[in-house]
């Protein structure tokens, strides 16, 4: 018998959320049941996604409910197993985050083989937010030989794999980011035009400088001021990629108004919008490449570590106020 | 010799246009040049798009110059040829609008065999309009079997084409105009919800109401609140054509804002600007679903006609206010 201590989600937030939404609770964990795993998460992921999960609202994922533990990525290893497919000691993968320990079927779970690279890698840049970067790009805005790109939130766990991704491509990456520490590590992955739109008064003009002949692809992981930027800096036929927009999270009612939007007819733009969860069928192509990116020293990961599962709420809360350089994560073992 | 009255452009509309940013003046034109033909106009067209290039802006088409006639679409008579491939008594399509008469290369115009139709069809539901109605739906918004359509402008020169070509498919179409009479010509015209804009306090509401099920592609020719009408209507994978946002040509800094983009993200829709003339290979199969349709009796059109050259800018300054019922025509002789 194990206690496990999780975050259940206490209040439904009305706008931007506070550690008064969550609450810390202790559950027992008992002996997995024929069937099942037991399993202790060494990692979990915070996303921006999950904020639209707190409203009590239908979307693509149903909401999460009141006083039962959140839900999200994890990587654990097992610590029992009553399933012939797993053992004690292999690592996992599972969506029962924002808990320390669980018991769940074995086909709940998928057994991670971490390739050499660290298992919770397969919470940032190997995994989802990784995939979402791939996706975005190379299906949502069909990214082509010659396209300047500019990426949004370019510093964070999507943004900074688009980045890289599009350099490893050859293109000119024009990228966006708060403050001189996350420009700074846009630098260092290579981004061509680092921008600290905190910086700027004028963000339109500063995208305008840095692609003074236009930018072709946009991947959005801000909206507002920046979508409105790359409005007006895009090229004919320029494609623009939705994967976020972090501004608009906490808003109470539809978010601060686009303006600029009828660009999108003279110049022949194309928005899509998009969910990972719709590409899986992406995941093989990507794992393959990204092999091969890690291996010649391509792809350089930063994250952002909280520990312990009490820190979990402050680490979700931090995607908001633009804390994290890279991925967020919370380490719980 | 003959006496031709144009129509120029005095000074660059800032905001809205008024009737002092036009300026009536007559010309000689003198007897064709070997290789050019004298036409007269019949009719020509006044168009929202024509605002943008009464901006001093670098768009998809260059600006109108100061002092100049207005150039447009029009449909007139030869009454003098120099040229063997035309002679007196053609009709002919060209873009020398705002005018009376002209002198032009006869490769300038286009001889127009009217099958039956009236030649000012051409300005319309058989022309340009038509056009865009036909690749908006089929090709930009890629209309397939059981897709509900919500159609803005709808009483307008390409929205009542959309609408019909919608119906005609056997669709389910919402449309949205302003006022009654609007409505009524709607009912006219097949659609199933007519929406009359300006009586509905909750645009979303109403659109809501009319599709409770959702919309699976938007054609917009508005912008604003009916953009956002859309997108909160908006089913998953829905489609949006992007034709015209009239609303903002002629705001004077970037528009208003349109709010709830990023319910773009989570319904994962396409969103697509378009000009027609990107598309003129679609041309020849509107030529003959269009006869079709009309041998059918399927294609109703209706037009506001304004009377001479005269009168031209007052109807442009009409398609702002909502005047046109179907589409706006000039007609000179």
């Amino acid at each position: 018998m194990l206690t496990s201590r999780e975050i259940r989600l206490k209040s439904r937030p009305v706008g931007m959320p506070s550690a008064e939404n969550f609450e810390l609770a202790a559950v027992s964990v008992p002996d997995p049941a024929p069937g099942e795993v037991q399993v202790k998460n060494l990692w979990m992921t915070v996303d921006p996604y999950m904020r639209g999960r707190m409203n009590d609202a239908r979307s693509y994922v149903p909401p999460f409910q009141l006083g039962e533990a959140l839900q999200g990525g994890a990587v654990g290893e097992v610590v029992a197993s009553a399933d012939p497919a797993l053992k004690a000691g292999d690592l996992v993968q599972s969506f029962f985050g924002w808990r320390e320990a669980f018991n769940a079927p074995a086909a709940a779970v998928q057994k991670l083989e971490t390739h050499g690279l660290p298992p919770e890698a397969f919470l940032g840049y190997a995994g989802m937010p990784g995939l979402t970067a791939y996706v975005g790009l190379l299906r949502i805005a069909e990214l082509k030989d010659g396209d300047v790109v500019f990426v949004s939130g370019a510093a964070g766990a999507v943004g900074s794999v688009a980045c890289q991704i599009a350099k490893i491509k050859g293109h000119t990456v024009i990228g966006s980011a708060g403050g001189p520490e996350k420009v700074k590590f846009l630098r260092d992955i290579g981004v061509d035009h680092p921008i600290d739109y905190k910086a700027e008064a004028d963000l339109t003009g500063a995208v305008m400088r840095a692609a003074p002949n236009g930018i072709d692809v946009y991947f959005e992981n801000v909206g507002g001021a920046h979508m409105e930027a790359a409005l007006m800096a895009a090229n004919q036929g320029a494609r623009f990629a939705l994967c976020g927009m972090i501004s608009d999270y906490n808003s109470t009612d539809m978010g601060a108004g686009v303006r600029g939007l009828f660009l999108a007819i003279a110049k022949s733009l194309t928005l899509k919008g998009f969910i990972v969860s719709n590409h899986a069928d992406m995941q093989a192509a990507f794992a393959r490449d990204l092999a091969d990116w890690v291996a010649a020293g391509k792809m350089q990961a930063r994250e952002t570590v909280k520990h312990g599962i009490e820190s979990a709420p402050d680490a979700f809360l931090g995607l908001f106020k633009g804390e994290n350089l890279g991925k967020m994560l919370v380490k719980l073992a």
